[in-house]
This record gives structure tokens, C-alpha cells and sequence, in this order.
């Protein structure tokens, strides 16, 4: 599978902010007890097994910070590092490559959290399945594009990336608009001929309303096992069927047996755990 | 005690940032469906127990996306809400809500998982303790403000906000100036006076170094429970001592016990679950 | 018609660039010569039939330049206004007046164009076609959110914002994955399932062959008339067809007569007119 | 004639928003169909006969999207290109030509439809006029800088950038000062020594006022093309003398003979067609 | 004379800056010390005579750092201060007072020592003399509008803004170009025809050379006060004479003597020191 | 000793702003009259001895103007150049060259001003003092990390970079509080724990409160000579004493020789002159 990262200059932008936050009025230890012409070498290691995701931020980082620090990939994102595997080698002026440290690990920490996490979740389909794991808006303010990524390395897809990109119309819409139907018939006579309409229902009658209006893509909320079978054969293909909320590990493959097309999830990024990458230095 | 947010322009920047991620190009949903003039009221449910943060950048959101939407406070920042307590009542047009809600959500759900966690920490330190439960800088790249302020809504302290306030001596600075004495000699000759000179060590022998040395913080690493009680009563209120790394909410009494100054933890910032906020309509 | 413009903070920001470049370095004529107390009135003319878009850029020009100007809506975006019609009366300073009435002009005289422009094409369509009218990327740099806007107040739609909310599939993708089918298949799998898949074609062949592969929506490329009505009746309701190139006023009503879903023509916004709208003082 | 264009900074700065715009989330259709390795070459065309303007700008794009892709220029900014000329080679993974390409031609081609323009007017001077065609401040808001530029490699000149960089004196800032001589008079005493005082009237007996308090420029305001004589011969030199509102190609010739130095007008810049350059794919 | 700020959204710009610069992280002292709902009271104070500029700017930084403090001006931009006259009254929450002091202060003692020292520079022409007191471009790198504004709260006047505003040819363009004449003539014939064009000279003999090409300005660089006077006696009206470079306030009269019509001094700006201006708090 | 210049994103940040200030909308006098492919070499001369401060940002105007230009460095930071010492010299396009010289000077001017007003006072303290000669927070509103790293190259130390990073009791904060105690003590229990507490007293009541209560950091405001031997006599060594406010260089020798620590001095940084360093030309 392909893996694009978001492109250069969205990337640069939050390397430099995220430096500016911690570095941008100088680093006191560093520049009182390193020699500025000590040379140091470090490399990335994993401290627990984990999905790679974020290595161009990690290089971007010491671009940043000192062009003379050269990082060399010994891996690549969307791979399985085992503990103790290294990703990469940073070599430079030792201080350099201690100023930019933190800010590199916790970019790659979080998003290799993001990937890994959303690998367990892939893992847990039954082997050939359809179904797709797929994220959600509900990720860091202002690293959407970063966690979108991380998702894909982590053998996931991407839900809309935001509110102009796709139709999702939900409880609240469908109370304003009137009903179900008139929802998904505004929605089309106004949204973009290249937007999907995705509907959200609760129940088998407001599913049966969606399909009549032709939705694209429904989003069953609350249905459990029995309904998301009975759902399944009703639509029979007529549009993409999609669950969300409050899914967990254990119930995917349950889920994914019946047939749905896209489980997502908010907590591949709301909650993803930092996992364990370091620097140690090589003597 | 006192709670001070991050000040008005940092908050207005990174809701701007967050706003402009999501709904920037527009919300093709609820343009379509929403009548520009029916009026909306939701209130921001706890639907689980939680500690709240971020109040002011709920309300910044909104302020943003539609002066016209009202957010009147129901609680404030640092208090615990049971399930289903409501922690503010949002009115105002219902195509605005329901724009700038995600973001408004993304934001609090972060803030209040971050402060839930750390007051988690606090409580389990013994009654009467003066142990502090304090931050790292392993925060959320761009958003270590909102993290910071999250720390203290729990409960918990703030440490060195970046790598010029404060010195923190670590192995590699100590490697490269060749020794625990020198590299604080060199600390305190060349950093501000207004700065603590902060050393971390690995053993009895650096620690006695450090403080010989007169470093005004030690920063003890991988020092077992009676360790850490040796190491207290040899330094005996001459500096104050600090434990990091891997500390569990379980080990936080002893630790406490043995009379340390500090416990940090990187885990409340890097590694905080998103609370479950959520905002219902009320019709 | 509901006609939602784009957010606050988007318009804003457009603004205050817009200002920064005419207004930055100050106004050196009028603060020569205009006395700070003098009172100013005038009206928005329209010196030409035309169709006003614009309207709330235009009133965040005064509110940046100067709170105490007020401006008068007499008019709303999408009308349209008849040669010497007032679309708004502004009233305060004179000075202040002055000072943002170019930069004010030069965004409504440019979106009412697009407007105005699209007005035509639209107007074009035959009494009760269901044919849309749409624009394409090639907006202005750095205002493509309020040129798509203006194509909404002329009775237009929008076509994707950007290379992320939908696939387009054109020919050098279509060489570079290897065929029309390859290439829809290769979307399919990796795009977001709420990305409709539009495939450019430019014979017969390639269009039954994205049929077969499923594409939501089809682009004809270099079709005359008689294939227009061809491609219709095989397409027969299987996908969305769009007509893009090359479209003049005169051709609209043939497109339209063979059915064709979607026309989309780039001259909208790149090649529109400024229409002749004055600020004329009342005295 | 020298062409200098904007600076760096400044035309990466536009640049950036633009790419930001349209690429900042991504091109999922080239990131599903291309493969990464995919070499590609294609050449910039002209598909109509036009004045070329733009390729720092058309290169920096590509350098902005990715530096290994390669733009070797085979023209200037300033010259006439017939059609099918090719003004450049691009060179470099295919994918990444493709992602930059609609931003770079939607910079190219407006900045060559008012290069364009721009030589048609200048074309229309009788043999050996000293006349100049001058733009305006009627420019796309946030794109001045580059529009001036274009104007200059068409062959025209520019007028004042911005409020502040010259004096020009117009209707309402005389009825406001209370007349020609007291308007220039304030103008002069405040403004920069280093600037001009350019001062609009719309009759003799106000030109008259406007030499007598010696106006360095005098914009002629609706006058016919006897009156444009007698205005030459009466000013004699002792101030030059600007031309501006609804000039037309066709009277172009005329005003030039009666001797005017200056023609200006805003359509070079609000109201030029874009040109048609493509990008086409070398196999 | 009318004295008018830079624009608002320049100023707040400015100050937004400044703010993040030493406010950003909060304020740990007045945090932890000082009630929130305590009010204070404080007037700005000058400690030593002086000329006020800055006020506006004074002003917005409180409206950034909280909008409940009030900013009462008892004085105006130009005024002369005696020693302890009193120039504002702040009152508000005593934490907001406290927390943007120190920004406020900087920017007006500045912008007042700049506005003190042109006025000192002023205060020794003659009486009646028509001479000017101009600024350079030796302005803080930033804050160029804010130092322009106050020279002309000092009753000094503004040299051109930038290097595009208008044509100043030094000893490097004349050597590039190769001599005064063909300089001038290249300037002419490029620079919009609303930019004066000066030339500095350093003899007599090139000051005739000017003269001959027309120049607007000349700008006289080493001549003692008989080459002024013989300089002004040539050029009789024909252009404006500027004298700059190493010009003290002992020799301010006896160059207006000569009849010199400009004078500008660099040091308006890059040293001029800041006065005393200080916020005491009223009990 | 070791100066580190603040990080390159900071630096390049200054010098964007500072470049689209004065050369953002170009050049028209080198345009008009310099030959493009002219060639040019200059040195950055001292005109009076001096304190070097500011290579970094020299080069980075000239990075950024124009690639082409190089530097060649001929002395280092805070070393001490004799009058007509050279400092760098620079190679390349005439055109370039002249037009960053501006900018290029202004940062160097003032930020050697700066080094240069330190050094004479870290030259005044007696041979072999431990007394540190400080800056303070009254900088120049948005070059703080600049002007702070001027004060390092001319011998002297940082106090706390902002309200942030160390905690500084003033007279208003005591009153807020209650009294010196209290304050100390809120202080030390709300700010990080690697934050020095200073409190500014300013009579020896306050003073044997402030070392009570264990205040790290004493300001001593308002003493004479006696009492702040007084003062040392009484601390002996508890906490370190700090003197600020109206410090002239006669006065140093005096306080240093009581034992003081510190000395801070507003005026290195808001009131020092720009020193005299210009671009020569070398034919």
C-alpha cells in the first residue's frame, strides 16, 4: 500500500511551531555544558513493539533546528518495529541533536501511537475481510493532517477530512430539516455533485427512509448485532453502510461479520496512547 | 486554589488554528438542512465522572464561529461533574452550534481527559502529603498551554514550561561536559539567576556529586523505593528531589511516602484518554 | 436559495491582508487633507445591471478599518440590482470612509463579476432543466472560498474545493495507473468512502469502461453534441455526467437539452469581469 | 527594459497560501493512481498567442511541492509566446508535477492575461509616444504585487502601490479640504517631501487651480478629446498630466496624440482574461 | 496639525506580538499573588518631561491583555509633559493591570523618546523657518510605522516609507549606472510617475549634473555650511535640498540658515533614548 | 565563553518581517538603475570601535534576499572591533547587495549598540568581580530574544526571558497579597518548583522578612551605598542580591565592591545608540 505523507510545507509549518513552543527562547543547559563542536550520534529506538508513523516530521525537526544533523531512515512508515528495533540514526553536532530531541519524540510518539493503535484495531478483522477501519473528525486540534496520516500507516482509512468535504447528515439536521428524507434531498440539491450524502439513523425505519432518498452511505447508531445483520441484507448493496460509537477491539469482528463496510472510530485518535520511542546515543 | 488560563490571544490563536482545520471551507451539512433562522439550545453533558478543563476555550469557539451564540457557565474549571452532570447550556442560532460543535468538543475532551487523569494522580497521594504530581514537556506539539493550564485544573503542578526556563541536566549534558560537578558549574555560570539548576542522576555517588555540587533540584532516575529514602535522608531538605519515568498511579503512595518533593509524569499530557463530552439538544 | 457565506474568521482574514497591502503604510492623502470630525455618507451603486455578491466582505472592510462606520444593507447577496440600484448606504467618518472604500470595492466589484457571470450561464439553461451550472479549481489564488461563494449568489454550484474532498481522475492518471479501470479501482480503495470517484473520458470506450468500473460521476471531455446525446442514454442514470471545456453562453442550452448533469466552466472565476460597482457621496 | 519581479519572500509567502489551498489536505486521486517512483516530463504551452508573465512564481510552486522536481525555463517573463510555444520543461516524479500543476497554471495564467492585456494597450500607442499605460490600485486583493509585475511585463508602468506612497487628491478629498488649492496645499505640507501631489479635476477652471498651487501630477477626469488638447497645451509641462476611466483600446491612439503622459486604467488588472497555457505531458 | 496613528489592525498586530513575546505563558508572579477580584487603579506617569506618542497603542494592549480594564486618556499624542504630569488613568482587575504594565510601557516610552528627541530636534530651527525634520529608514527592524508615527508626534516629518515608495540614487546606484545623469534618466523612466526622484551628491559639480537631469531632491552628503549655502544660491528653487548624515542639534539652525529645506536624521529613530514614563498605583 | 545565538526559525522570522517592511514591494531605485548581472563586493566596516553582535541575522538577510549573496565572516560575535575594523565581507550581485543593506544594518547597529553599552558596563565592574551585570524585560517589543542575545555578546547575563519563567515579587504584587511573606509563600506554592522566587524590597524590614520566608532571589530597591553593604552583611549568602534601577556606570564599581550579585540595567537594552557600521564598497 501507498503511504503519502501531508505535504512539505504543512509539515514544516508545525515542526516550526511546535519549536517555537520549546525552543524558541534558546535551551540553557544544553548551550552552557555541551562544547559546540562536540559531535554526537543517537538513534531511534523503539522501547515496545510498535507501528512506525511520522518519520518526514522527525526529520523536518532536525532540518529546523541544525541543517548539519543528518538522520538516516532505518525504516519506514506503516512498518512493525519490533522492541528494541531502531528506526533511524541522527548524526551531528551533539547539542543540536539535543535541542531538537523532544520535540522529534513527541511528534513521532504520538503518531506512531495513532498508527499503532489503529493496527490492533486492522488486525482484529477477520482475514480477508471487506470492512474498512476508518477515523473520524475527532482528532487534535490542529494536527488533523498528522493523525489522518498516522491512521493510514497504521493500515486504516480516512473518514471526510472536514465539514466541507462530504455530506453527514446526523440527528440534529434531520430534526431541523423535518425528516430524513427532505435532509438527503437538500443535501443533494446543494452539496457539491462530488460529495457522497451519508446519512446517520437510528432505527430500521429511518434506514428504509435513507435508502428511498438514495443515500450514499448510512451510518447505523445504536444497532446491535441482530439489527446490523438485518440492516445489511436490507440494503443489500444499495449504499455503503457504516458503524461508529463506542466500538472496541473485541466487538470488530463480530461487526465486521456482518457485512458492514467501514467501522470508525474516534478513539484511534482521541486516545491513542504515546507509545515508547527514545534516542539513546551511541558512544 | 487559583486557576488562571492561558491568556485571551493564545487561546484565540489555536481555536482559530482548530476552526479553520474543520470548518474553514464550510459545512455543507448544515447549510443544507439547517434554516439560518431556527433558534437551537444544547447543554455540554459529562457522560462519564470527569474533572473539567477548558471552559474559556469552549467559549472562545463559539465566539468565533457566531457572536451570536450564548454559552452560559454551569460550573467552572477544575470542578469534578458526575455522569450526566451539564457543565454549560449553549443558545443561539442552531446552524452555529451545530458548526462549531466538533471543535468545541475536540478541545474540552482532550483538556478534561488531561486534568481527569492528573486528578486521579493527586488523589492518590496520601493524606497530608506535600508531594507535588507534576507535568513534563512531553505535551501535545502546539498545544502545551492548553495542556499545562489542564495540569492545574487537576491538581497538579507545572514543570519548566520550556528549555530556556529552567536548567535540567541530563545524562547526555552530563557525558559532555565530563561530569555531574562541572556540568552544573557551567549551568550556573552561564544561565540566568532568576533560573534552579536541576540535575538528574543515576545513582548515590552523582547524587552526593549534585549535591556538592549545590544543584538546586535533583532529578532522581531508575532509584528503587529504598533508594529513594536514602536518598532523602542524605539530602536532607538541602535540595529538592524529584522522581520521573514510568511512575503508575499505583506506586504514587509510596513514592509520596519516602517524602520526595516532586513526582512528574509524562503520561498526563502524552497519554490522557479524551473525556466523554458531549452535547445534547434540548428541544 | 439558501446562500451560506464563508466563515467569519476566513472572510476576516482575507480582509486584513487585503488591508495591510492598500492600507498598511496609511493613507497620506486623506490624512492631509480630510478633517478627523467631518461626518461622510454614500451609497453602493451599481452603474450596471448586475448580481451583488460580497456583501458581508464588504461590511468587514469597514469593520476593520473603523467601528464607528455603519453599513446599511439595502440589498442581499444573489439579488439581482438594475443599473443606478443601491446595494448600501455607509455611514461615519469621511475619512475612514475613504480610506477603506478601494480595497471594499475591489473585493464586491470582483465577487458580484462571478456572480454576475454565473447569473448568465445559469440563466442560459432551458425552463425547468435540472443541469447545474459549476465552477472548477481554477479560482484565484487565495480566494477560492469567496469566488466559490460568488458562484453560489449567481446560481451556480460548487465543484470539489480541493485535490482532497473528491477524486477526479484525468488523463495522466489514467496513463500513469495503467487504464481506466485500474485507476477507478485504485481510488476506490484508498479514497475516503464519502468521496464520490469522477473519471475524466474523452471517447465512448473509456466511458464504458468507467461505467463498468463504476464511476459516480463521469467527465466528457472533448464530446460533440451528437456523443453528448450518445454517452447520455448508454450512461442512463449509472453516473452523474459532466461537460467541462470550452463552454460558451451559446452552447448551454444544447448541453442541457441531452441531458447532461453537471457543466463546469473555469472562465466563472478566472476569466470574469469586474462589474462597475461605485461608492458615490451623499451630500 | 529590466523586469525585476517581486521578492522572494514575497512571492513564497503567496505561493505557500495558494498550495495551502489546494493541496494542503492532500490529492487523493494522485496518491491512489501514481506511483511514487513514476517519472515525468511535460512542457508549459502556450494555446494562444500571449505575453508571458509569471515563471518565478510558476517555479517556485514546484519547489514549494518538491525540489527534485526540475523547471528549466525556455522563455522570459516579458516575451510574446505564439501559439504553441512552450515556455518551459518540468521535469521530475510525475505525481509531484501533477499536484502542483493546477496552482502553478492558475498563477501563469492571470499573470500572463494581464501581461497580455497589458501590451495590447501599450501596442495601441502611435510610433515613438512617450505616452505611458499605467495601472491602478483596482488590483485582486492580496495579488498587487504580482499584478504590478505583470503590468510592467507587458510593457506598462505602475502607479502608486498603495495610499501611502503618493498623494493623489480626489473629488471627495476636495470638498472635504473645501477646494483644489487648500487640498494641495495640506497635501504638501504633509506628505513626504519625497512624494508627488497628483490631483484629480473634472474641468479647466479646477485644472487652473490645481497648476496654480502646483500640483506635480494632474489626473483629468471625463474630459472629451478637445478638452484633453486644451488641457495639454494650457499646462505646457509644468505638471504631467494622467488620463484614467473607461479607457478603451480604440482610444488609446487619440488620447496619446493630444499628449498626455499618462493613461491608466483599472481593467489591465481587475477585468484581464486569463490565458491559456497548459501543461502538457511529454511521453 | 492632524496626527494620525498607523491603523488599527497594524497596532494590534504589533501588539499581539509583543504580548505573546512576554505574556504568552502567563504570568507565574502575578498568578499565584494577586486576587482575581481585586481592582486597581494605576495612572501613566512621566517621570521626566517629555513628548507623548503612543497612546493608541497603550490602549490596545490592555484591550488584548483584558477588555475589563478601562483606559481614561487625560492627554493627547504631541503634547509636551511636564516632570509628574499624568498621561492616563487604567482601572480594572489589579492581576490585568499588573500583567500587560511592562508591554505597555515599553512601547510608549519608546515611541515618546523618539517623539522627545524629533521635537527637541524641532524646537532649534529657527523661528519661522520653513525647514523640515525628517526620519530615515534607520527605523527598529518591526516597528517602522510605530517610529514614523511618533517622529511626526515630535513635528517631524516622514521620509519616504521603503525602497518603493520613491527613487533615492546614492553613490552606489550613480556608480552602477555610470554618473548622475544616466541615473536620474533610468529612475524617470521607470519609477511610477508618482515617486519623486532624489539623488545624493557629494559636489558641486554633481549637484549641477542633478540639477541638469532634473531631479526632484538632492540630497547634499559631506558639504559644509558655505558649499549650503552656494548649493542653495544654484539650485534656486529648482529642486528640494535634503542635508543627512552626523546632523547635531548644535547645528540644526545654522543649517535652516542656508535656506535648506530638509534635514533628516537617522538618529530620530536608532538612538534615541527612551524617556521615563511609569504607572503608579493610586490606593 | 560560549554565546549561542537564538534558533535559526527565530532569527529568519525577524528578518522576514524586517525585509517585507522595507524591500516587501521592492526596490526602485536599484531596479531602475543597477544592470542585473553587475557584480559587487563590499565589507561591513566599524566606523568607531565597538562590540560585534548580530552576524547571524547579517547573514540571514542576505539568505534570504538572495541566495547568491555570500558572507564571508572576518570576526565573531562579541569580539571588540577597533574603528575601520572590518567585519564580513560580502560577494555578489551588485543589486542584491544594495538592496538587504538596509535592513542588514539595522539589525547589526542595534544589536552591536547593545553588546557595546554592556561591555562598557561589564568593563566598569573591578578586576576579578563575581558581580553579574544583567538586562531586564524592557527590550524592544518583539526583538527581546535578540536583544538579549546582544547583552550575552557584550559580556553581560539574562535576567528571566518573561512573566513566565521565574517568579519576581514587586511592590504592587506585596500589596496584592498582603504583605512580603504571604506573597513568598503563595508564590512558592503555585509556581513550578524549578522557578527561583525573587521579591523586591525596599528597605531592610522587607529585606529580613523576604529571607524569612526563603526568598532565592532578593531586589534591592532604593539603597544607598551603606545600606546595601548592610544588606550583604545581613543575607551572607541565604539568597542572592540583586540591585537594579538608574544604575550608571560611575555607580558599578561601588555596588559591585559591596558583594551585590547582581546588577540589572534597563537601559542596555531600551536606551543604547546604535553604533556606526556601514557597507562599504570595494571597487
Amino acid at each position: 500500500m501507498l503511504l503519502h505523507p501531508p505535504p512539505r510545507f504543512v509539515i514544516r509549518d508545525l515542526v516550526q511551531r511546535a519549536l517555537l513552543e520549546d525552543l524558541g527562547r534558546g535551551d540553557v543547559t544544553t548551550d552552557a555544558t555541551v562544547p559546540p563542536d562536540l559531535a554526537g550520534r543517537a538513534v531511534l529506538v523503539a522501547r515496545e513493539a510498535l507501528v512506525v508513523s511520522g518519520l518526514d516530521v522527525f526529520c523536518q525537526v532536525y532540518a529546523e533546528v541544525d541543517p548539519r544533523v543528518s538522520v538516516e531512515r532505518l525504516t519506514e512508515d506503516g512498518a512493525k518495529l519490533d522492541r528494541r528495533a531502531i528506526g533511524a540514526r541522527v548524526t551531528g553536532p551533539a547539542a543540536s541533536i539535543l535541542k531538537g530531541e523532544r520535540v522529534a519524540l513527541n511528534f513521532v510518539q504520538r503518531m506512531s501511537g495513532v498508527a499503532t493503535k489503529t493496527r490492533a484495531f486492522v488486525d482484529a478483522l477477520p482475514q480477508g475481510s471487506t470492512t474498512r477501519i476508518a477515523d473520524t473528525r475527532k482528532t487534535t486540534p490542529g494536527l488533523r493532517a498528522l493523525e489522518r496520516y498516522a491512521v493510514r500507516c497504521g493500515g486504516g482509512h480516512n473518514h471526510r477530512d472536514d465539514l466541507s468535504s462530504a455530506v453527514l447528515i446526523k440527528d440534529n439536521h434531520i430534526a431541523a430539516a423535518g425528516g430524513v428524507r427532505i435532509a438527503i434531498e437538500r443535501a443533494r440539491a446543494h452539496a457539491p455533485h462530488t460529495s457522497r450524502i451519508e446519512c446517520e439513523v437510528d432505527r430500521m425505519e429511518q434506514l428504509r427512509e435513507a435508502i428511498d432518498a438514495r443515500a450514499d452511505v448510512v451510518l447505523l447508531d445504536n444497532f446491535d448485532d441482530a439489527a446490523l445483520g438485518e440492516a445489511v441484507r436490507f440494503v443489500a448493496g444499495r449504499a455503503l453502510l457504516e458503524v461508529s460509537g463506542g466500538v472496541t477491539l473485541e466487538r470488530i469482528p463480530v461487526i465486521a461479520a456482518t457485512g458492514i463496510d467501514v467501522i470508525s472510530a474516534g478513539g484511534l485518535t482521541h486516545s491513542a496512547r504515546a507509545v515508547d520511542f527514545a534516542l539513546d546515543w551511541e558512544s
